[in-house]
């Protein structure tokens, strides 16, 4: 698996309208065959901090995933709310296995 | 759920090792009642960095995991092979909600 932590820092009057927009963008991302997982966690200790946990079954599904509709107006949706710029960390599954997903 | 990302940096020598010893662990840990997924996943960029993401039920399912045996046993064989004390975040989970784990 291709999996990439995205690491999101939201303006604080922007939470509940950032976790509104990415529940939608996550919940299409599903429907993507070469999405696995697309999971949404908040920070406990700042809730301005979020991670997007999104489990590609390949490196090419994650470029398509940046083709969709539903990725690109969610982009355009948080641009605003964005404290600073995003970062990403990839790896790659050593447990469970392709399977496991 | 209550869900910890732990950071681990491996000496070099040691990972190879470091990785069967976490598969282990990690496969034990999924007969527990209160752990929802027990992932490891090594970085892309430094492949002696992990995170080993963690989704317990409850916050109570995360003290008794490190009561277990396997628990026990991990740390005792990883300790040498660390190069840095491990970092623990905590997450709450925003997507799925409590049923898709």
């Amino acid at each position: 698996m291709y999996i990439v932590h995205v690491h999101v820092h939201v303006k604080g009057e922007y939470v509940e309208e950032f976790i509104r927009t990415t529940i939608e963008n996550a919940r299409s991302s599903l429907y993507e065959p070469g999405v696995a997982r697309f999971d949404v966690l908040q920070s406990q200790d700042d809730p301005t901090h979020f991670i997007l946990v999104e489990v590609y079954r390949t490196i090419e599904d994650s470029a398509k995933h940046k083709e969709t509709t539903h990725y690109q107006q969610w982009r355009e949706k948080v641009a605003v709310m964005m404290a600073e710029p995003r970062s990403s960390m990839k790896y790659r599954n050593i447990f469970p296995d392709e399977n496991g997903w």
